[in-house]
Parts: C-alpha cells; structure tokens; sequence
C-alpha cells in the first residue's frame, strides 16, 4: 500500500556513523532511508549577550540543505542573502529541542551549536536532524568532560524525533518524500526517552483531521520513537 | 489562581470590530483581553509566479509587531532589514490555516492578503490574528461577490484559534502573558467550526509534557474555540 | 471648491487620544480627519555611540506606514529588507522637529524614541504624526520626571505641523489625499508655540511656485498652527 | 566676519567644466570653492515599469560622496550595504528638480540618470550638484537631438540651486563646511532661471528661525542664484 | 622535511567517488587526503538572461565550507546574509576554470550548476573542488546525451586544478593546511589534460617570489596534475 | 597592429598627479590612458579587531568605479546594496598587494585605508590602481612621519601593477579596454622594484595558453614595470 512496500507503523532503516567529520567536537551522519544529514556539534567558551552574566550554558542550532539535495535545485541561501522561513522554523525548532534536553545550568558559560547540514533529502529531514543532533550532541558533552568545561553529565534524558503522518486516509510512520507530498496530514513530534513529549507539530496539509486520527498519529510516533532510541543507544555503545 | 482570577478553561474578554479601517476589503480589530490586533484582507488580481495558470487563487499573510507593542520596545523589523524567524513562522501559520478554510479552486487567479498588526501585546497574539483574520477574510469574499470576482462562497468553515497550556502543573486556556511567559507548556490549536484540526503545535518551554496533558489541553481548545466561534459569528451577523 | 467644502484656510477635524495603548511611557493616536497616526513615545536608558558621554539625552524617531493604510496595499518594508527614501526622510524629519522641541542637555544620557505607525492615510501623516508626537513626548517626559530621571522640563516649546499647498492656483491648508495627490505645490511647516520656525519643505509637484505663493502658503500654515496649539493644549488639560 | 572673508551674499568661486569624462552623454565637474562634483548624464531606452506604454520619459538621480570626500572618512556605502537616509533624501531632491525642469511628455520613452559623485566636498554638495546636473542634462539633451531620439528641445527653464543660512545672527549665502556645521539654520532653495520656485528646504539646526529670518534667506537665495545662471549659460556658451 | 613527510613533488592520495549523491546529474565527492568536497552538477534549462537568443548554453559554480569544515567553526554566510570575498572569489574561479573545458555552443540554451561544498577542510579547497567538478561535468554531459539534450560531446579536454607555493624556502606540491598557513607564496594551477594553462594565480603571502621560484612552482605544478588526469580517467573508467 | 598604433611592449602614457583632493593623507589621480582612478590613502588610529593587541598595523582597500565610468553605465553597488564578486577580488588584490610593500610591525596600531574610485575606465583599472596607491600609500607615511606616528619609514619596497596578455596571438602589454576585451588570455603582475613578484594572475578568457606564452607574458611585465618605477619615483620627487 505504502509506496515502498513498508507496513503503516514501519520506520526506514536508520544509520548513525559519529566521527563522520574530524574537526567538530561531535560529528554524526544520521541516515533514514535516502534522507541524509550531517551534524556538528561545536563546543565554543561563551554565550550570547542575552545570556551573560548568568553562569548557564546555550545551545544553538542552524539547518541547511544542499542546493542539490533535493530533486530539483534550490537556490543556495547564502547567495540569496538570507534563509527562508522554512529553514528558520527548523533551526529554531532543532535549537529549541536540544535545549529541554539538557540541564543549560550545569553547562557552564559555554555554547553549543548544532550545524545540521542535509546532503540528500528524501523526507523528514528535520526528524532526522533532531534524532542525530542529539547523538552529536552527547559526543560534545563527552568531549567537555574531557577537557574539564564540564564535571558531571548535564544530559537529562535523549531525545528523538519522527514524523507521522495521514496518506490516503491511513495513519502512517516515517514519511518518505512521495508520502510526504501527498500526504492530508504531516506531524513531527520530538519525544524524550522516558516517554514525554518535547514538541508536537500536526499540520493539515489537505483536509483537516479528526481528534481521533490526532491520536493515532501520536501512538505511531510513540512506538517508532522507541526504536529510535534503541538506534541511538547502540551507537553511543 | 491564576493571575487575572479566571477559572482553567476560561477565555478572556473577545470583542471584533468589522470595518476598522476604510480602505482594505475587510478590516478587523480583534481584540483578547489587552492583546489588539488590527486584521487587513487585501483583495488583489492575480496570483504568485507558481501559482499561474492553474485558474486558482491564493491566499497569503503577514504579521508584524508594533515597536511598542510589548513591554519594552523591540527593533523594528524594517529597520533591521529583515523579518525575524518568530515572525516568519507566525505569518506562515497564519496564512497555512486560512488556506485551510477556503477551497482555493473557487476564488479564480486572485489573491487575498491578510495583515496581522498587533498593535498591543499581552500573549497570544498569533491565535488572536488567525481568529481575527478568518472574519476579515470573511468580509473579503463578499466584496469579491458584490464585485462579482467570484460567483459562489469559497468558505469552507469558520477558522478559529486558541492558546492553551500548562501552567503551575494545570491545563489552562487563553494564556495571557504573565502566565504564558512561566508556563511549563505551550500550545496552539486551530480548529474548524465542524470541530476538525488544522494545526496543533505544542512545545514544551520547560519540562516535557505527558501524553495526558497533551489530551487536557486539546478538550480545553475545543471547549474554548467553541465559544470564538460563537463570538466570530455574532460579529458577522 | 475644496473636495469636502473646506474652505482654503479650513483644517480637518483634528483629534488627539492619549493613553491610547497600555505599554509606552507616551502613547498618542492623532487623527487629522481621516488620517490616523499612532504615536509611541519610548523612554530607554544610555544614548548611541556618538553621544556617549557628553550628559546629554538623544530623541530618534521611526515611520511607517501598515501596508494596507493606503488605497491599494503597499509591500511591506519589513518583507522588502529595507525602508524606503520616502520613510527614512520622514522619520529623519519628524526626530529633527523633536529634538528642536527638547533642551537635550537636560535630559540625562537617555534616549527618548517616538515610533509613528500609520494606520490609516488620508494625506498628511507627517504633520499628523509631528502633531502627535509631541503630545506624547511631553507625556513621557512626566513619566521620566515622576520616575526621577530628570529634574526639571526639558521642554522649551511645543512644536506642531501642518501640510499646507496650492490646488488649482490657490493656496490650501491641511490637504486630504485627494488635494495633495493632484496639488501643484506641497508644503510641510513645522513650528513653534512661540510662532518660530522649525521647518520649511516645499516641493512644486507640478509648476514651479511664485515667492508670493510660498507666502502665501506659510501665512495660511501659521494659522492653522495656532489651532493645533490649541488642540494639543486641550489633550494635555 | 565670515571664516572665508566673504561678505553676506558673497558666492564661491564657481566653475563648471563640460565634457569631463569621455563616456557620459552628458558630464561636468562642478565646482563652488572646494567642493568638487562629478555629474554624469545617461541616456537610456526604456523607462521604469511604472512608466511604461505612457510615451513619456524620466529622469532619475543618484548621489554618493567618496568616502574621503571628506575630513575624516566616512563609510563606503556599497560595503556598508545601503544607502543612508541622506543619501537617498539628496537623491531625490535632485532628481525631482530636474525633472522640473524638463517636459517629461517631450522625452519619449527614454530615461536619463544623473549621477553626481562628490569627489571633495566643503558644504553645499547638494546645491552645487543640481546645478551642475542641469548644465550635464542640457548636453545629454543635445546628444538625443542628435541622435534623432527626440525632435524639439523639451528643456522648459534651466534650475539651479543654492544654500543659505544664519550664521552668527546673520543671513549668508552659499555655506562652506566651517559655517554651515555651526549654522543656526540653513535652507537650500531650487530656482528656475524664470525666477520661480522648485524647491525650499529650511532647517533650523539650533535655533527656531523667525518669519523675517525666512524672507531675508529667501533674498539672498534669489540674488545668488542669478549669478548661478549666468555662469551656467557662459559654460554652455 | 613536510609536516607528513612527502616529497615536494609528492601529492596527497586523492580519490574520486561517483553517483555520491542520488538526484544531481553529476555527483561526485573528491577527497585530496583530509580535504574532502561534494561537488554536484546540475541541468536546466534555459540560460541567464544575458544568455538569452544566442544558442548557446552557460556553466556556473557555487562554492562554500559548512560551518565546522575547519578547526574552528566559522559563521554560516547563509545566516550572516552574504557570501564573503574569498567564497566569490572561488566560484568565479571554478566555474571560469569549467567553462574553458566546454564548448559552450554545443550546449544548446541550457545551463550547468556545479555546487562545490565542502565538507571537510584541510588545504587546497578550491583546486579540489575543480578537479572533481570536472569529472562531475562529464557525468552531467553524459546524462544530457542520453536524455537527447545534445548530440555530440562538447567537451573539449579535461581540467584539473593543483595548488603549489614555496614553504620553507623550498617549492612543494599539493600544501595541506598546516603548510598552506606558514607557505611564503601560494599558487593554484589550473591546467588541461593537453598540458595547457587556464589559470595560475600565485601570491606572496609573506616573502615576494623570484621568476626562478615562479618557474620551479610550475613545473611541480605540471608533474602533479599528469597524476590528477591519471586518477580522473581512472574514476571515469 | 594594435589598435592604438602601440608596439607589443609600448605602455600607454601615464601620469601620476599628488594631492589631487585636499583632504587625504595621501591623494593621488594616477591615468594610464584613458583610464583614470582617484588612489586615496587614510591613515586612522586603531586596527581591526582580529588585530588588536599586537602591535601592527594593518592596511586595506576599497575600489569602486563610477557607475558611468564605463561605455555603458553600470547599477551603483550602493544601490543594489552589495559589492560585486569582481569588486570584491579587486580590493582584495590591492590590498594584499599593499600590504606587501609594509613592514606592518613597524606602523603601531594605526590602519591606511586606500581607496581606490575609478572615475573613467578604459582597461587595467586594477593595475592602474594598485601603481597610483603605492604613491598615495607613500605620502601617507610620510604624514604619519611628521605627525610623529611613526619614527622609521616602515616600507620595504615600492610596488606596480600592469596587465598583459595574449591578443591575437601576440602577447602584448597594458591592454587597453578594446584589446582586453577580445584578449585570448589577460594576466594581471604585481612586481616590486628590486624585481621580485608579489602576485600573478593569469586566467585563459578564449584558449588556454601554453607555458612559453606566460613566459612571453612575465617578460613584458617586468620590463614595463620599470618603466612604471620610473614614473613613480619622478612623480615622488
């Protein structure tokens, strides 16, 4: 039914290579299916004004797609003299996310930025931002225990995201491009490992969808959120 | 308990005002509680570049804050030299909603502009200008049949949204600032008048929310956004 | 003669309502007919760069006008990346009349900044909005004072403005758009309650204008002044 | 009593030299004193797109000061990334006089730029712009007769321009930089060679002027002014 | 002698991987050791408009690092809203350099976009990012064939670009980062697999060169690309 | 052979004009033929951030051409609001060729700005530039001598700039705009004058060029470039 043949509740296989780049503190291609993106994480000393003063840490992120990503070119951003606000609604969601992960107390006057960069697009690519980012971001905490800018662990839990969805009146898991494009209903939601909510995000692309197909969608993430985690647990192994 | 006295699921004082000012096709002063926000639907020939040729219409929106709108005065955007990333986001989700509500086939190549300026600020301005804009729209289809631009009503239903969250450990509904601005969640729900979805966006601003609370908010938007329906339709008759 | 039956020395009806929002130290809504000017006053501690350091107060100000004030919808600068040399020249002009108004010595190193929002244009939105602005910069500085920010008045004179030109070969005073848009000479006067003055721009739109027009023009200009000072001392009673 | 020994209505030295540069239609170096300008005319086909299908012409302008035209270095714009107020506020006055000075139907479709570059300035580098402008689009003028663009000469009067001021108490005419940064007021006036009007700019820098103050800058204005046309016409002679 | 004890004449191993990417019609990743670029070419039809109605077709670049491609992160020129001088600078080389390959009149009005991002940075970007945009021209031409967008190859030899400087007083080949930063002079080569030159742009970055060490560079330069072409016909084949 | 009648090594007449404006440190009109650039040095306390502490001086660039400095008049930079890609790579050149004739340890935290406005172009604009600035750059050391800036003369050598190239199969030396334009190969040399090199800049526009014929090219330069010494020193003398 589902154009790759998967079941409504199945993910894409999911691979998370760290160390993939050797200058960032932490570095992971995170891989659904055909989707790919390269996360960086880089641990800078300081915070932004806003912050100083406080002796807490930030996190930041930025989100970009290749011009040639994508089936068809898109213009490049820096030559446009600005990002979209598609790209700004990502990075400020993926920021956003990292941030309820994290114990920004324990960090030290220090920032850390995700750079969530997509070499190959085939749907839900900021899910799959968020589920490597996370990865990229433990590896940076790592590195500052290391080198004594941290001394206990400030992670509260992991973090994930997947994207659900309704495609021909059925709730289905882990868009690809042609689901997703077709598809009546597109929601992301970013869960933590012990099973709560960080954001969700239903857009009714079509037709408007029912409290009932609502809470469909959210059982389906809720379970492949789960493997996610499992994915994620065995890297870091 | 909370700060104003009301009860968890109660809305805050709703007023429109139609034909605010003289020039736009519809033109509306929405208004909850301390948050003002004038709502301009401009009617133009023609549509964007990619929508040509398809013999439909568009429907687009902008959003912009007052300087002092808020508390303190924030930089204006023009003078900046760009719109911010909350502002792109808000102005896309106000647009996405409206396109819900109206089957864009029946509007012919023209295209509505809705403009959302808040001209005071206190929470919940984003869900004020969507509940504002769809009345504003509203009397923009009908000048475009009094002109004759179009032969039928384009609407498919109402559009209406609320703010609701989680503050002091309570679902509550119509969050103003002082107690959007310490909840422990935040979301925002737009609705049809036929009790469907159109977007639900729901981030955790400090801890994650549970599965539970997800539910208590979505009935007290339905319960609230039950009763702007009711405001939006008292103002139209 | 005179589209609404104004005679040539006849202004518009002319009112001024302070308080009109809820966060600004000085917050006026002037309207000149049917133009309709928000004017926010914002008190801010410490000066620009250039000023640091000398004791002495900064008043700046800004301009603009909501897309859709107009007949047909203007873009939005915010959207466009940049303000207009139509804006940036009014708001020059509107802080140039302001800082005429203020012993800027007296003010301690803060920065007053008077926000003009156009909400709605019949001609004239900068007289209207140097009309206007005035009253709440002497509200903000009675918050300044109660406040303790400053000792004394730093006012040395109210100042007003008022559009005054020549329509079909005679002078006119306070044009509406429908004079101003096909006037042969446009000019703004800005002057003081003590009857000196500030500005003077005339423009010849069409034909070049006689010395014995200007002087005409500046004669009908004072006498319409002398009205606003009235009205403008009566907002303030 | 005035820094350079001149008395009251004493003018610069001025010089207008023809043929400058070897590309443009039109091109003069201005010069009153030590300010210096470069004013080039370009004749293009076509016209903006709000002009088209009108059979009339139009003529637009840009100004720009080197960035060591002056004592200290002042920022390029083009690396800055925009033009200033005043820039875009001189730009527009010289355009607009010129385009006063010239039958607009008589053109044809075709538009002349004026650039004027300050390649030195020591005050009035707006005045002394125009002026050298209108002898730079009298020659770009020639040149479409010449070419067979235009049939009749479309010049109506020739303008020129000149700043005045109070200086110390007293009406002076045509600044330099020492005088005019510690003017009470200064006011440029536009004039035709007819004796009209095209454009008057009265500022008061410090303090208020008085009516009479007006009227005797008004007067010097007209008496340097005339001066200013003679040597035009030797230049083009 | 060298950081990694090669030769002066000694290039690092570089490798050449087709079809990296699934949707440009080009795509390879080139690696010269640590350095590591994907270079994407694109087709589309259609030329510039400067292009237009000659029949002929157009090669472009774009090139830029991800933010933490190097040691330290540096600001994403998306997000600071321009691309600086060194990244224009590149691109215009790149795509100067592809365009002297082709004969752009056997290309019909179409037009090749090679994307060159960086990933990984550790000297010689930009001579990477030409040496394997070439082979990823030849794939793009390839598919143009075989879609029937043009008959014949117009492909007239194959480029390929090296980097050499004097480090040490001694000229050496391929400079990796830790030389390229301390190198007296640098020079990037661009050269035909005909052993004729598109490019040689050498600069003193400390020390002026002689004509000898001029001389020295180009032949280090000549030996080196003959094992470029050796490794391009190789990943070809 | 060549249009101007010049022998293959013939460079055009050139003239070096001092303190061509009044108000730069150094101020020169260098003209190679028809092309004409006004090379302004200024020297202004304080270096750039990134080099702040140590105790050197930094020197930069700016270039601009008047937009109707060409055959045809190009878009102001300032107007479009950025700085070209080909402007960009020029003042880069300038500058890094300038800095190359300073002992930058030897000027104290003072920065020389050179700004170099092209007011009439006519090819080698940027050789032109980089001859003139050299000059300009020595009176500017020279003022910082007297003003007791500096105690020793921190410049090691003089620099010039001039373009050759292959036209019609021959190389000939400083091309001018009809040569250029139609030039098989253009390659730009910057020599000191104790005859070393500081930057080659060769770049095939039609064919590549062989090693022989950059040998022929290097030739010509050095041998006009002395000639260009020449000039300089009787200029500074």
């Amino acid at each position: 039914m589902r154009p790759s043949g998967r079941t409504a509740s199945q993910i894409r296989p999911v691979t998370i290579t760290r160390n993939f780049t050797c200058h960032a503190e932490g570095s992971v291609l995170v891989e659904f299916g055909n989707t790919k993106v390269i996360c960086n994480a880089t641990v800078e000393e300081g915070v932004p004004r806003f912050m100083k003063g406080q002796g807490k840490g930030w996190i930041t992120a930025e989100y970009s797609m290749l011009p040639r990503s994508t089936h068809t070119r898109s213009a490049r951003e820096a030559a446009r003299g600005k990002q979209g606000g598609r790209t700004l609604e990502i990075q400020r969601l993926i920021a956003r996310s990292l941030r309820a992960a994290v114990d920004l107390s324990m960090l030290g006057e220090n920032t850390i930025t995700i750079d969530c960069d997509v070499i190959q697009a085939d749907g839900g690519t900021r899910t799959a931002s968020i589920t490597g980012a996370c990865v990229a971001l433990v590896d940076a905490l790592s590195h500052m225990r290391t080198k004594g800018l941290i001394k206990t662990n400030p992670l509260k839990h992991m973090i994930a995201a997947l994207s659900v969805g309704v495609y021909q009146g059925n709730a289905i898991s882990d868009l690809e491009y042609i689901e997703d494009s077709e598809a009546e209903t597109d929601m992301n939601v970013v869960m933590t490992d012990t099973g709560k909510l960080i954001e969700v995000q239903g857009t009714a692309e079509g037709e408007p969808f029912t409290f009932e197909e609502m809470h469909e969608m959210l059982e389906l993430a809720k379970h492949g959120l789960r493997e996610l985690f499992d994915i994620q647990k065995a890297a870091l192994n």
